[in-house]
């Protein structure tokens, strides 16, 4: 994570806690979560079977996350150096805690990881969730809101998106994305190029029965919102410059 | 969805389509992974086993999904109806393709849809991700900005990220842009403008000593950047047909 803003020690010191998780596999899956999105550390409180094969298959490479993973037998003791526990809630069951989405969360967490501070996100069973003692020990709950008709996240997916969001907050500020490097072409060169454009239209005989303004206000319309960069206009010139030669070559036909 | 700001329908204007997936359980998961977001259109290009007990076990209750699931032998029928293709890619590999984070991909799809467009997003084979014919139908790429030392999103997973964002966007609503009121191309309509390019780029002996596959792509990329309406196309193909008969009279010249 070269291009944080973030201390590199800042994403490590969010933990994602599983506490009493089912199925190893579900563990496996979300070390594999929370590695791609540049996370490292996850802490597992009692869960029912691990080490387990079914963790590593799904892990799908994530093994250090695995490896690395720390056990406890409770969640306060998995959070005990923490100031600040994010507990994923499927939603709020008349719980008084403030509820914060996804990237509220993140962007809380990132700040106080940044200042130094221990953070944990903290994910129940896969079937009841975390239960009111392990609530209790939660600074805000975070809830993802799904589609209330069907709001069954799979517990990896929930560590996913929240996760995302933690990489989203850590990267933000980051300079822009990449796509289109070139040097944007300059408002006089795109005027150059309308030129170019109207002139062609005339050489090869597009004008006829139409609006000339009409079209090439359509046309810039067009350009403009494409936003040519330099290479692209010198793509689109040089098709110009053909066309005129083919038009020109028409006229000096003799038998015309 | 009664808390979105778009209407209902706008939601049911975005299909998911599964290129090619090796495992069917992938299938069940991704299915469960967008009717968790308010989805439920999903389209299944080829897929190695389908349908499949391990797609229902993975599902978890998204059975609608997967009963209505669209199968189809090619990419291109698949979006055939489509006025954004939006492809999942796990990074730029040198394409020619403007390349958008999850959100601003899910802006610009919840936009058209309101808008009453059919769009797609697209994921490709679990190893081998999208091919390049397939990229090539895409407008843009959407990459999920995993960490760079291990990218390795499940399929289900990178299906949960971009539907999650697709979510948000649809809860926070993003008033539609203004400027382009004509209805869309669609991809095979932009397909056949390509098409016509590509063989007026011939007729004018443009090609020479160029790389006819590296002008295209910029080509492409240039306007499917710009989202041509149905008219501005017809714009284009007019100038590219007058060019094609200038270079038609050309070669019908007696001298030559």
């Amino acid at each position: 994570m070269v291009d944080s803003p973030y201390p590199q020690a800042a994403t490590e010191r969010v933990r994602f806690v599983l506490s009493n998780t089912s199925h190893p596999g579900n563990i496996g899956s979300a070390a594999r979560a929370i590695r791609t999105m540049g996370f490292r550390r996850l802490s597992l409180v009692s869960p029912v079977s691990f080490p387990h094969v079914d963790a590593h298959v799904l892990a799908a490479g994530a093994d250090d996350v695995l490896d690395a993973a720390i056990l406890f037998d409770s969640l306060e003791s998995a959070v005990g150096s923490c100031s600040l526990v994010l507990g994923a809630t499927a939603r709020l069951r008349g719980v008084a805690l403030e509820e914060l989405s996804p990237a509220e969360a993140a962007a809380r967490a990132m700040e106080a990881a940044s200042a130094g501070r221990e953070v944990a996100y903290v994910f129940g069973n896969e079937t009841s969730g975390l239960s009111n003692d392990e609530i209790k020990l939660c600074h805000a709950a975070v809830h993802i809101p799904s589609d209330p008709s069907y709001s069954s996240l799979n517990l990896a997916q929930a560590v996913q998106v929240l996760a995302y969001e933690l990489r989203m907050a850590a990267l933000a500020g980051t300079p822009p994305r990449k796509g289109n490097t070139d040097e944007p072409a300059t408002a006089a060169e795109l005027e150059g190029f309308f030129e170019h454009l109207a002139a062609t239209l005339h050489d090869i005989e597009f004008h006829k029965g139409r609006s000339e303004t009409t079209i090439m206000q359509r046309l810039r319309r067009l350009f403009l919102r494409a936003n040519p960069d330099q290479r692209e206009l010198r793509v689109l010139r040089g098709i110009l410059a053909d066309a005129q030669r083919m038009a020109r070559m028409t006229r000096q036909d003799p038998t015309d």
